[in-house]
């Protein structure tokens, strides 16, 4: 493929401009049109992309003859319709998360990707995030050992939305990075529980918990908040040799990694049948990062894996997972915490 | 009462030396003897306290006739035991946390405490802490308003116990201060999971989560952990009109209140039905507070409750309810994270 | 005025850019030719403003009829001429800290800003910062009460120049800080001293201390460094009645305001004439900023100015205070740390 | 030696009673007599250490016979008189710091302790905390390279002394950590500037700043101050290899080894002559330091070197040089920062 890749978008709310920017910037991808049904954000495109054509009509971008990627930036309940119809008409696709609101939605995104020969990837940012592929580094390297627990905060006074509950606005994050860490393993159960306290005419849950059990024995807890007063965004991760903090916010000490465990070789028992067990606490280490962009590194691999027929590393698969895992814990919490199995 | 009070402690082990210092520089206090079975033990009391008896046979010191008031700084499990012969013979008692390890049990001790008409004490701590005492005041002053939610967090690589699993050693501190704040109400349900990563003979839950749901519509959720890469103390107050953190760890700032919230009148509905609901976010105050060692103010509590026929704080209720939220939740981590009802 | 005022930008390196974006969002600014004599980064303005006359000759740019204000965006040592030859052509002109090298330039360039009725401004761009601002409003209410000490620290690891050393570098944002919250008053005295540690061919002060006195009896202590382990910019003020610093690294408490001081009335004398003087500590606060870009707000400031016949906050008088410290600063250096007194 | 060293204190005041405790713990020591012309303090002292004798008047206890090691906490005016006293009686002496006031009084007090071949020592406690020692190991490593600048920053609002301004009552611990650092090295050259800001009958300075020059190259700087906003205790290392801190507030991580430096082989000129000198910034070591009691340490080395006839870290010559250093200091600030040379 020697000329550029033409890309259209359609949506360009909250964090559309965004994607649009990241893609921008790559050498070989053109920005050929954008569509939102808000004039004025149609207009902020214009200026910033001067020779986009710009369009209200989804319709009208998806039957465009020189668009061969569509980025799809709109709420999450209108993903599956929109990927449906640009994977009909043969465009290679770019959904934000989560790639759709079922299981078997995602299936048949899959399955039409796979038969018009075009990639479908997912926004999920942080499988291209320098921190948590630090992380993916150590693990994979054995520096770990067997990881024991993963804990994730996602907690933040912001937008509060009417269209998704806190768990599907936030974990999808979470859930992206434990997979990734677990080499994409599916859990075996998943329990999550959701509370709505804003009085509002539609309830939706703004504080969630959730936990997810592994074959490997490995757990993941996941806090979701809209409320909260401080702005976490936190993933630890416990391990046999090692312990690894992921601290988005803490932009100088983004990742440490904490020489410490357990010592089961020697227990010294006290009086009275308690023991105690002796801990390791070596040094901490927290390595430099050269972070670029994640969302840079992530649209870049979309027009790399259209010009070069790869599977990106957040393709349709990772989306379905996802998906999965949010279906089965919105069932969960329908079902007051009961536990979902995973076939 | 004029002479001063006669105190003898059962137990000189982690913490012991700790209560027995404290409550010895109360001026109406006096220490007349030491009970424990490790030699070495006694031999440090001995050096401690001089002019104290020191025994290894706990029976010699629930006899003796010149002790008016017995703390009992034993492992859990013998906490029942212990302090039912002591209130036989009529001794004022002060019991470590948990006060016992069944609900059945504390009201046995109860019973006994009110029958031979004696101060039946729990060693609540956090009770006694000026942090935990100064966000009652704002939430007694009416400036957190209504209380959604409370996260707990107690996690640290530390003495990993053999006695008892991690929630029955960290939660009970999250159980006596989330039930403080919240007026001494029960929950109407728990639900629990536990999980053991560490390989040893008799395994017991090193990490474990629990939710409590309270009628006022409060949730509160804790996380106890005995393997975690930093030492975290820290408990989050979600209020409708302020939010509060205490921060164990962070000396200078252990008390944060944030003027934040959600302004429910003014909600800005966006494109393709999202809405944004606008936060608040002011001024973040950090009292200053003078903090007395809370396990003095505790410790004092007793001497003056024993000499004043005042009922402390942490009370033989509070140590009742503590142990009824421990066996609830001990119940539902059995039962795979059932909800457990409390009538 | 109704049309829009025509910007040309002299000098596209390393701050240009950012300084160019931040005047083209304003309403009523137009890029008009933008000059560098690199042709990268010409090409890269060009691409940020397709409309805009790229050129290297700097003559060229202010010869230009459809020009009505320049920004100087070059290296020091070159801002005099680059900004007489402007003043001259009529041109309102924005340049870069510092104004010049030496009192005398500076003169010359408000002299002939005043004899031909433009705007002078320098790129002072903390007396714009609303972190600043706030210290400012407080200092203005009497908080914060007479002003003992300021303690300003910047230093990084970072871009070490050939051109100027650190104190230059740095420190100019410090003065310019510490002016205006003491009302623009000038020091008494300066003493500075300078440390060049890194082997290279001309060595400049890579760590500089200074101290200014004031006739208030304020002392300013300024550390600049271009080695540090940790990237440092404080601003430590301490007042008779409060205590208050500016960290401009910490994002979430970037002002924190101690109600702390000496308790002058209750003086406790103790044994060997040692007496201890009562200190008060009472809370912290730390203030919600709403934080507009201050490099927007400063560039809006210029316009704004040239539109309505304004004198912007940091204008050439700021500049010429800034310049008069700096040279006497290094008069300081150059004489071993002697103090300097100012007429 | 085979009996235990019998000890007396001279001084219970603020910081008494801790080096009583630490010593007391020695198994090897034993507390004879204390002296303090408080009642109060002295019926303190009685209470901790009842077999001890205690009295009011100094010359009893350097004249008592069963007196080995002789403890000097006194207000620093006392030092020499005392000690020279004790010394004269064939006492060791352990002496707070500083030492004396004067060069010459402790050259007096050197030239006694040799001549009664007893320890002479001072508490310097620095030289015995962990942090200290791990740089100090790192550096003889060779692993920080040449040292180019230490930053010392010792600040708090606390009690303020009408006996020593701020530089003789905080700078004393960053002049001894310096120049165990840089292997005992006396400076070249020294400037002070000494503030005093409250208003009080007898004005000492409360803030100063103070600039070492080594013939090494390495510059020292000390800010010292009773009014601050916060609590500092902070010690900058910078090193050609590596730059290192000690945050002696910051328990977790007191120690932060960073692998930064300047790469002089590779630099970058840009346009205008500017050049850019690549920076490097790699991990950030946190090191797990076994911080065992520094004050206890230090005692037990006093108790050590009597029983065995060595010399302790922190001797008389380190006692000497730091009062050298000061009394410099003084001669500096009082002729308003000129410099003061040393042979």
């Amino acid at each position: 493929m020697t000329s550029k890749t033409r890309i259209a978008q359609i949506g360009f709310g909250y964090w559309g401009p965004n994607i649009l920017r990241a893609i921008s910037s790559h050498g070989d991808a053109e920005i050929v049109a954008v569509s939102d049904n808000d004039q004025e954000q149609l207009a902020k495109a214009g200026r910033q992309f001067p020779t986009a054509a710009l369009c209200t009509d989804i319709d009208d971008v998806i039957a465009r003859n020189d668009v061969d990627a569509i980025i799809v930036a709109l709420p999450a309940g209108l993903h599956f319709d929109v990927t449906k119809k640009a994977l009909e008409a043969g465009k290679h696709c770019f959904v934000e998360k989560p790639l759709a609101l079922t299981t078997s939605d995602c299936k048949t995104l899959l399955g039409l990707a796979a038969r018009k020969n075009v990639v479908l990837m997912v926004g999920h940012t942080f499988e291209y995030h320098g921190a948590v592929r630090k992380i993916k580094a150590l693990i994979d390297a054995g520096e770990v050992g067997e990881i024991y627990s993963i804990i994730a905060q996602r907690m933040n006074l912001r937008r509060i939305r009417q269209d998704v509950d806190a768990m599907w606005n936030l974990a999808p994050h979470d859930f992206s990075i434990a997979l990734y860490w677990l080499n994409q393993a599916m859990p075996v159960s998943i329990r999550a529980q959701g509370f709505s306290h804003l009085p509002r005419p539609k309830p939706l849950a703004d504080l969630t918990y959730l936990t997810m059990e592994f074959a490997s024995g490995a757990v993941v807890h996941i806090i979701s908040s809209w409320l909260s007063p401080e702005k976490i965004r936190k993933v630890m991760l416990v391990g046999s040799k090692k312990m690894v903090t992921y601290d988005d916010v803490d932009v100088e000490s983004m990742v440490q990694i904490h020489d410490k465990g357990v010592d089961l070789s020697s227990v010294v028992t006290t009086d009275y049948g308690e023991y105690q067990t002796l801990v390791r606490s070596g040094d901490l280490v927290i390595p430099a990062l050269r972070i670029t962009e994640p969302l840079r590194i992530e649209m870049y691999d979309f027009v790399d894996c259209i010009r070069q027929g790869k599977t990106p590393v957040a393709d349709g698969q990772s989306g379905l997972r996802v998906t999965r895992i949010l279906e089965a814990a919105s069932e969960s919490m329908a079902r007051n915490g009961a536990p979902i199995k995973f076939e």
